[in-house]
């Protein structure tokens, strides 16, 4: 079982607001020339010299998004700015800036929250992101993080989910389905540990699938690769609720329908081992409803192919088709079955 | 007691999340040019043709920010705009774009959460704002609400907490105190109608106080008073935590000190009774101490003093001084004392 460890205990009283700020966003030094001014006004200045500013935002509550069973506080920093990180990334822009809320009860210390922001500080060091504004408040109960990013991309390379044609290839980048298996993984162990509190699992087997889950990363490297390769998606979407979903979310903003071929969709080995494990379980079913893998789904025109065909990281999974032929997964006996979005169970515990 | 009542009662999750988004936010037209796409992408897509833009987050929680006894979910949504609004005036721009986060626990319907909005779409068509991300979750207890505001302003009218200069006249608009003196009021009656619920108060007297605490305005009258008088201020700050603590704000940031006039400091008569009637309560304790006026508090140039002297609602209270002079307040009595920053009662609560 994965646990953070409080050796010292500062209460968050102790600090006040305004210090706690400080002594959270200390180490986080500037490094956009678009970033004007940080954190420390009533709000933060951008200089966007032109381009389209891209702005995404999104809220992480314990119980509902994460556990805090099985959530280091690292991790969980990290992970909430990737997600806002992939939706800039899904639109083919560069993230720039975030904005952080944060609201948690006293069961949390300073040290907690430096962990957590220590996780935001990697993420924002990975990504060369500026935090430049928000604010930590107490919580009645747990801990919510509300996030906001902010980037920027040329007008021209611009790409929104409805943009899809009819004949243009559907992509993703990575695999699918290893975010919710590692989700599996944890749950199962948190079971255990409940029972027997003793129990030193291991998790070398998983190490793969569990890191999807817990420290998922915004695929900026395929932003970057599709720049190089010259090409512009005719849409995008990353994949946060499962590849049904997102695919559908492409196909109806754009008027289209598809076809996906099931055994091109890419799943790693140790997917399938954990659903072998897991028995009556299909890898396909993970990739298609799990969510949270955070990969890039995209439609590119048919004569982009040739550049992206020797990626080891996108995979052609399907094409586009007319509306009227509906979004259809096609199995490899051949037969053609429609597609259902079951969304992210994560989610849905409301 | 202001109480919501729900008539019709529709669970959360009869909807989801996406026909939830587009229920609540199907009102919202987009009314700046800037705005290029608004909700519905993976992130909005802002143009700041060459000008800075200003980004603002913070965070209401209940229990903690508000009490659900006495907010009604209209106001509620009214005032977590304005406060956001509210510190991209501080910046001297104008707001252009919000998202909003929402996190509400199952014991909140979506007729709820329908007035609530109606409060958001209320403060967006008054200050020409446009609703451009964001989304609903699920919490395990309680209302969570974090708001980012994005705002526009030339690069040489932007204005930080860091500009003041000896000599500057500091200045206030509006009245201070009376948004803490409307909670006090509030508070009050909460703990009347727990003890007697059938319990009517006649809260007439005290609507100009109520109105201040639950339905803040945003001055964006006072922005475009002082650029039609062609005045820049050198700092500016809003009044969220209390004129002590707020001027402490920009004396800091600027290097400097103050002296603030007592008899200057700018007080409704409303605030007076509402002393008056608490007993042993000094209405300047609420101005320096009570916070959430959301006034404008900056400092000019004393040339800039002819363009102002006559506004009923720009009102000069001290001015800036040597930082080795300290942060000082000057009594009818004409003796000095150290300001000292209590801060906003109602958040340390922790």
């Amino acid at each position: 079982m994965i646990r953070t460890e409080d050796i010292t205990r500062t209460e968050i009283s102790d600090l006040g607001e305004f210090a706690l700020i400080k002594h959270l966003t200390k180490e986080f030094e500037i490094k956009n020339d678009s970033t004007i001014k940080g954190v420390g006004d009533d709000a933060a200045v951008i200089d966007s010299k032109g381009k389209r500013t891209v702005v995404s935002t999104d809220m992480l509550i314990e119980g509902v998004d994460f556990d805090m069973t099985y959530t280091p506080l690292r991790h969980l920093g990290y992970k909430a700015v990737a997600v806002n990180l992939s939706d800039i990334a899904a639109m083919n822009a560069i993230p720039k800036q975030i904005t952080v809320n944060i609201a948690v009860s006293n069961r949390y210390s300073v040290e907690a929250l430096t962990e957590l922001y220590a996780g935001i500080y990697l993420a924002c060091q990975r990504y060369d992101v500026d935090l430049v504004g928000g604010d930590t408040s107490s919580s009645p109960a747990g801990m919510f993080i509300s996030i906001t990013a902010i980037g920027e991309v040329d007008s021209d390379k611009l790409v929104y989910r409805s943009g899809a044609s009819v004949h243009d290839l559907i992509c993703v980048s990575g695999d699918l389905g290893s975010a919710y298996s590692g989700l599996l993984v944890l749950e199962r162990e948190k079971v255990t540990f409940k029972a027997n509190p003793n129990y030193q699992p291991d998790l070398a087997t998983f190490d793969y699938v569990i890191d999807r889950y817990l420290k998922p990363e915004p695929r900026m490297d395929i932003i970057k690769f599709l720049d190089q390769k010259g090409i512009v998606p005719t849409s995008m979407i990353d994949v946060s609720d499962g590849l049904a979903s997102d695919v559908m979310q492409i196909c109806e903003a754009s008027s289209v329908g598809c076809e996906i071929y099931e055994e091109k969709i890419p799943i790693d080995y140790a997917t399938t081992m954990v659903c072998s494990e897991f028995g009556k379980m299909l890898p396909v079913s993970n990739a298609l409803n799990g969510g949270e893998d955070y990969e890039l789904l995209f439609t590119i025109k048919q004569a982009d192919y040739e550049k992206i065909k020797d990626s080891a990281e996108v995979h052609v999974i399907g094409h586009i088709t007319e509306a009227n032929m509906g979004m259809m997964l096609v199995t490899p006996q051949n037969t053609t079955i429609q597609l259902r979005a079951q969304g992210w169970t994560g989610k849905d515990d409301e």
